[in-house]
């Protein structure tokens, strides 16, 4: 359909300056002292929607960062698609490998670098624009809302209350999403599976001050050797969690599952080239890809104690602390690992030390099946912009408030992302290729058509 | 001696200014930073000497930060004592826990509270004002050099080729250095053992970039949790260092020196309550004092890597790294065991991360004979003014550059230290007692006087 690809081309550069605006915004959720930013982005969104074609659009409060609402009702008979995505971000450390700052979005090589560019202000950002070109156009042919949140980053904390409260606002017949990745430009692809995540803190205190090292070091148990001690003993010689009951609820897929997963296109050896390792690593008995899909894992995602200047301190410190996470699989509930977690932890830790044990944050994993007519129009609208049919596959992101969804509005979601697996998220550098933010743009639109036609049908 | 006593009464106040001007130049050696302090300190050191009473003092460039040296030679025929000291400070992390500023001196009860107040500048300094008072009352009985560097808080890397540069202008009969502490107020004690070190840096790479911990996590090696391991390894169930050869070169005590050890005044539940630890820990079958005085240990003194601010960012950090050091006894060669660690580590380390280890400084342990004038001197001369005889005691602590000066200088040192255990050096809010401060000045006179007498005997 040449409208659509008309209207993209001629309002392209706006396109493009309206996210930088948003991008510019440093809405860090992570870090309280970002909480104007907070309110910055979303009232930066509420402009945006209401300048795109919404009946009416609110930033409506909850109990932690706002939430962004805003719909256009064609017609109450007709379905209603329920967007979502989150104005919020990552943080940005380590700063001194960007090679722009983060909040200054510069167009290289065709990629926008910027944190956001992608996740998730890029790929939301591409709903707006889709829907935009669907008023302008005249060619809406469904009722639309907006759900744009502010602590996706920070595990969506708040909003299961929102909901909640807003349920009634919230009717629609499914939300469509765009915070995953294709498998590649050549390989466009659904997300039918996240996982689910549980977010620790553990603090090891020993002395009650850092003491030094040369006058008590051999005597006193030295946190930081105790925690590394304790993570260490987190996985076994097999990369299997070590915790008791952490795989009781794991759904092991059967061969045939298995085998049809083991059909999607993976070379170890280019990843292993793209990350510059000379070998994989993971639970013994599992393929890179069921390791990541399938299977849950548990990483240590900071640590730090002691002195980490620059030359040599001989200190014993006072405490150690890191921030380990636990990716889930569906059937894995991450209230109870989170407990498991912390019983565990507290129950290995000698009695030489004082440890201290938080969740920080988690969620549920998430199953969508691909015989639904969301699935279905999606699938069809990526096979006409790319003009290949997607792969629906696992990821082994999370993205915590989907299954809250299900659970709280009965609505399925549709994962249908535009990124790459080059776009860094969460890292220095993060980027968006130009030529998927258009191509999303351009998706979308075929998404509600279809939609429309198979609700019908 | 009534003059002693009195020459410090009428000048308590004007001793005390005049250090305060040297505490608050922050001559941090281990930060670059500090570059022009350092200078600024060393010229602080060269007025005082020369203030107190020497002939002669300069500012000696080295290879590093400038040495200070100063000398009064009364007669050549009589003996000499050199004074070594340092004018650099450890670095003053974590800030935030410093109840005053560390480079602006504050007196609170009773006690100086300032970053080098003890280590070294409080405890160097007493040798410039005792020095003064033996000039101004006439009393000086030998002849005096004085050696203060501004490098011993990252292990006198240009030290030693400076020694060997400054021989003939660096002759004396004994070394005399007070750096180290006092069993107690009512525990007057003399150090004659030091641990020596091997001070290592290690950083462990994974991927090449940070990774989303979700789409990566369970398929690609974590360097945190991969350090975690290693340094989990590196001492095994008995609190013994794994690495091979480690402990070849340690002399073992004989029972009946352990016994004569054993009767040093130490009280275990005293130790733990002081540092609020529910246990003490250690190398398997030695007692504390033995563990921080004859035996070897490692300790991390730093650990950092991935997310370490406020709440949760799930990512795979590309690096992780660790500082760990080790405290040799005498006979261990620090070269040696930085090569056995540096070996051990790169063995040990899976083929799914590279390691790079560095050793960041060492320095040999030392052992000092307790028949020979000086420390015969010493301990008369602590005995007068604390009223007990001191026990000669082996510190866990490593002046690596003690051991050097046997080597180079073919001189002896004596660690007559007036500090406590309380004075927290290389922690937040190092202090040190005016009453120390004082009793040391009083104490190094009776010191020249009984060498003298006791080289002439």
């Amino acid at each position: 359909m040449e409208y659509i690809k008309n209207y993209i081309e001629q309002h392209r550069e706006r396109f493009l300056d309206e996210l930088f605006g948003l991008i510019r915004i440093p809405s860090i959720s992570s870090i309280s002292d970002h909480k104007p930013d907070m309110l910055r982005a979303a009232e930066y969104w509420k402009k945006s929607l209401l300048e795109a074609g919404c009946d009416r659009a609110e930033v409506i409060p909850s109990q932690g960062n706002p939430v962004v609402f805003g719909e256009k009702v064609i017609d109450p008979a007709l379905p209603t698609v329920l967007v979502y995505g989150h104005y919020d971000v990552m943080p940005v450390d380590p700063i001194e490998l960007w090679k722009s700052p983060p909040f200054e979005p510069e167009v290289r090589d065709g990629r926008i670098y910027a944190r956001g560019a992608d996740d998730d202000k890029g790929q939301a950002f591409m709903h707006a624009k889709a829907f935009e070109l669907m008023v302008r156009t005249n060619t809406l042919p469904t009722n639309v809302k907006f759900m744009i949140e502010g602590e996706e980053e920070v595990g969506s904390p708040n909003l299961p209350a929102w909901l909640d409260q807003h349920r009634d606002m919230l009717k629609a017949d499914v939300i469509l999403v765009s915070d995953t990745s294709l498998l590649g430009w050549d390989k466009p692809s659904i997300t039918t599976g996240l996982r689910g995540l549980a977010y620790m803190e553990v603090e090891v205190t020993g002395p009650n001050k850092d003491l030094h090292s040369g006058l008590f070091g051999g005597a006193v148990a030295n946190p930081a050797n105790v925690l590394a001690k304790l993570i260490a003993t987190l996985k076994d010689e097999n990369e299997r969690v070590t915790i008791p009951g952490f795989y009781d609820d794991v759904l092991e897929l059967s061969a045939e599952e298995r085998a049809e997963m083991a059909k999607a296109p993976f070379d170890v050896e280019a990843y292993k080239r793209s990350l510059e390792i000379g070998e994989i690593s993971g639970e013994t008995g599992y393929s890179t890809l069921e390791r990541t899909g399938i299977r849950p894992s548990l990483d240590v995602n900071g640590i730090w104690g002691g002195y980490t200047g620059e030359g040599a301190k001989t200190v014993l410190p006072s405490k150690a602390s890191a921030k380990i996470s636990m990716r889930l699989v569906p059937n894995q509930d991450h209230h109870k690992i989170a407990r498991l977690f912390e019983e565990h932890f507290l129950r290995i830790a000698p009695p030489t030390v004082k440890v201290k044990v938080t969740a920080l944050h988690g969620g549920q994993g998430y199953v969508s099946p691909i015989d639904i007519p969301a699935y279905r129009a999606a699938a069809r609208a990526v096979e006409t912009t790319f003009g290949k049919r997607p792969i629906p596959v696992r990821s082994g992101g999370s993205i915590p408030i989907i299954s809250t969804f299900e659970e709280k509005l009965g609505l399925k979601s549709i994962l249908m992302g535009f990124g790459l697996e080059s776009d860094a998220i969460h890292s220095p550098n993060e980027n968006f290729p130009l030529d998927n933010f258009y191509r999303g743009i351009e998706t979308i639109p075929y998404f509600y058509t279809y939609f429309l036609e198979y609700m019908q049908a």
